[in-house]
């Protein structure tokens, strides 16, 4: 049985951690912390778990108590897991961070779009980006993973056959992502009211998006070489979901994309190539731990559209970050992560 | 392991029991029929199942297929199970209908409800009402179960304390239900649409609606006579979800009705009496089996007022049948049924 | 043409009164306050305000500036009209208040309700409580007017005629009411989160909400006596619309519901009687100033059950505000406010 | 007065018709077909028209009916503007088409995509199509209109400065596309139901969607010679709103592209073009005949991104079918349309 602790619960990747691990036959949440709220129950915080954690209280952070699990996730804004990261590494307590904090390689670009210093460069050269589809191996060994954004996610595993096999031309790849306003987080911000956002549609942060350094490194290595991507965000009025429409041009029209897509991923549990022609829907995927994805090349043209849907909250953070601990804990990789989503 | 045939499966109580069941460990299902669409595999119909009943397509009904099944779950239109369960019955195969078929135990009323005469009276002696907080003991011993409604099981449930334990004027009640639009089904209707049902709210059926002779059959039990209800109906903008909002006097004001709800309740574990004060929101029981409530007097009058919620496609339907599954063949009642609900 | 002041335009009441008086052919704005977004342009706020308003900006609250107005609309918290309202009277300026401030005429009681001590109680016994259907006279010769809340508008229209005909029991009366989200108004809070409201249903403040004395204090008037209310206020995932559904037991069942409804409202422009039998929709009246209503008394009982909706936002502020406008000035009472609702 | 007749006003732009010429100083509607619901009055189909159209009722559509009025519009499926057109013109009657018989000039590629044969070649060359930022002369002296889609409205008016300018590729543009559920139309489908629509968001029509010829159309225009387009339609969970986000390479990254756009459509009163920088939302145009539109050049590369919203039940169909009334009546040409978007 892992015991587990989770740094920052109060947010949506926690309560979505606290879903999961409530099924999960092999884990134990020992310990949750939020200064904010400590004292309270965490099923008073959210009645959708009464009766699954009745023990369990939200707690000042003590590096004592989570230094005795093993392993402590972070769910909490960027910062949190620079500061207290390297000190439970120290105490053998192994790391999964949801934040945004170790996913960049370069501590300089970190800087430059979190605008302020990086905490914990010397971690760097340890913590492994944890996408299961492209770092199994290395997050098997793993003490500290970097646990992807949802957007890159998606981006990324429809992009990746793509440019692993060359097909694509790297430097004119373009991701336009469409997330629902669970994404922007449990922060009472004006523009995640129910009034602000439903019944609309926008774009934002055209001009720049945390979420770009990241894909691109990604990509990067995908490609081995330079790549060239317009990423265009945009919030839909739903809770959960991202699609992610991505455009490419193939160098070669004679490539058979439905075998490269359905090869790449062929031994991945978490990934799902659908037919040929087929349009993924994200409610196909809400509160599962699945990215689906569809090829097209429409009048048979160079360019390839690849659609791919995670469930921001699940494949785009907590899920994912399951899945990690289960290959970093030498289990099943789908334990606890086996259900199917919910719909309608 | 209970081999498990579905009778009607592509509506929205039919994969609601196929993602329900494909969690379940002691159950398979071996079986499910569509005449319309028949051959098609039930995943490229629900997307959200691929990966979960690789082999399972539908099939044209075929009662001697049906009749080697252990139960079988009819999740029809009315009027199908009244046709089918007799034969199924005599194979020696259990039935559990989703249906209103054999919920009325007077087949002249259900005659005048639903426009058509009752097709099958002399299977209304053994047929069950499948609500567990009230019939758990003959649920083990049926044959065929009558699967509550989704109004009538939040309804009951809230009312029944205050009934059974006489403190309520049974002539005076009133429940002003609110149902998610997935409780009209998956039928082509323009009143469905969602150009017709978001961003609007609106009451139906008050002169009467078929769930209000159900009620009333399951109320009239619990007060030991006569009850007088006006029940109104309406429709939110949600997919799932039902809040019901119970007005009763009560007779005497010294008693604890706090207490009262947490003793009637204590051992059951799908209905969660919250502290007094409480409001549930349908989203902590979206997904789940759970019926929860909590009880107000205000300003310390003689009217109570009982809120109740649950997910009308789980508790009000289809995690409710497998709950009657599980109670007929001796399983541990929650198997299938114990995960949290999905919030946000 | 009437010069018109707005003090907190920023909310959804500032916004809807601008996009009201944008059409209104006798009503001019020419000041409107923030403190917060002083020399913000009202259309960069607002960008559906963009080509309607292309010299107005948010400016910092001056009396001067505002003692010129004709008129001055307070589309703020609770308070701020206590402090302001006397000073622009004293100018010679009329006041409409959508606001709590002035709408209960007692001060205790509103000191109790709000937690603060009442502001201006001087200026109580010239306040005009805004409700045209029933001080249509007073309003005519009013300084100033304390708009009704929406719940109370909704509410009060829906018992009134069958109070002041003395057809029901005035101690027995429930208000079952629903809202849309926008009610909550447009303040950074976790509750009003798209995330934290859609696909969710649930009632709040069952035990005691501020709107309770307001519409106790309508509903007396109106029954010419003491009167006996229980209120329930649920959030409907839904932007905008009110929808009440009132209960009330009838002394004499050989009344004719329908006639007493036409006939009370059968002059008032902004009140739909719909035919009997019916279900009004929020949708019918989104974005309209009116009140639309439908009576029934089910199963031929003694309860009646009236539905009426409403756009909190028109009908039950800024568009009631407007009406309130017209006829202060002698203007014909429909200016401005004409148009059909949005649907869908 | 302009006397109007409207052909199949049953579905959501003939009921937008209807909203919109209620407030038009300057039009009357005296008839409206619809064979279905023939002898209801207008109000009891759309209740949010009681009120404007009290002596209004559905007819079966009558040429003589239609021929004396000044103008017929026809919101109906495609096909039945082809038969009844050539008729309503022989009598006099200008005729104003939303459905698409009109709107492709080549009836074979008509054919291609409606698959059945075109019924009224004959009049394709007097008919002119209604984008009267591009083609208002000819709409001025026109008897027959083709109304626009509404994505290629969207597309084309955020494509054309680029084109008409020569700063673009006309190879390589790429325009994917958000629309809300409306524009599926009111027919009774499952797709279009609310609990298959909501909280989820999908391609469609990746292959190949009916809008693609007429864009292509109407840029071939812009650009004086062949264009390649690559149009991805998205369904997200929204009654109304069109959002058109579009890639395009700039062949010259010295040109001031905000100066172009705005010089553009300077004089154009329903086209908007925000600062520098914004990020236009669906929400600001709903209910307006405005396409409000902003141009981004990430990261300085030489991709422009353009964001284009319109309401396509508005600007997207019966607005711009105003808007071209207007202008063919020689009528100021915002009358009836000059009313802000609803926010929130």
């Amino acid at each position: 049985m892992v015991k587990v602790g989770i740094v920052g619960g109060t947010g949506y990747t926690g309560v979505e951690l606290l879903r999961l691990l409530a099924q999960h036959p092999q884990a134990e949440v020992v310990a949750i912390t939020s200064r904010s709220e400590a004292g309270l129950p965490v099923a008073d915080m959210y009645p959708n778990l009464r009766g699954h954690y009745d023990g369990l209280a939200f707690s000042v952070p003590d590096v004592k108590v989570l230094g005795a699990c093993d392993v402590v996730f972070f769910a909490t804004p960027h910062g949190v897991a620079h500061a207290l990261a390297g000190e439970l590494l120290a105490a053998g307590t192994k790391v999964i961070d949801l934040s945004a904090d170790f996913r960049l390689q370069d501590p300089v670009e970190w800087a430059k779009w979190y605008n302020q210093p990086h905490g914990a460069p010397e971690l760097l050269d340890e913590a492994v980006y944890g996408l299961p589809e492209v770092n199994r191996e290395q997050i098997k060994g793993a003490r500290l993973i970097a646990v992807p954004g949802c957007y890159p996610t998606a981006t990324q595993l429809g992009f990746l056959p793509l440019l692993e096999a060359g097909v694509a031309d790297p430097l004119r790849l373009i991701a336009d992502c469409k997330s629902g306003v669970s994404g922007a987080g449990r922060g009472a911000s004006v523009g995640s009211l129910y009034s602000e956002t439903s019944e609309s549609f926008k774009a934002y942060a055209v001009k720049g998006h945390r979420h770009l350094p990241e894909i691109t490194q990604g990509l990067r290595r995908a490609a081995g070489g330079d790549v060239g991507l317009t990423f265009v965000p945009h919030l839909t009025p739903m809770i959960r979901g991202i699609h992610a429409t991505l455009y490419s041009t193939v160098v070669d029209k004679s490539v058979d994309l439905q075998a490269l897509f359905e090869k790449r991923y062929a031994d991945e549990p978490f990934v799902d190539v659908m037919p040929a022609g087929s349009h993924p829907e994200t409610r196909s995927v809400r509160g599962a731990n699945v990215c689906r994805m569809a090829v097209h090349r429409p009048q048979d043209g160079d360019l390839v559209v690849v659609l791919s849907v995670i469930d921001n909250l699940v494949k785009g953070a907590s899920g994912q970050a399951v899945q990690n601990m289960n290959i970093m804990f030498g289990l099943d990789e789908r334990l606890g992560l086996s259900h199917a989503g919910m719909l309608p």
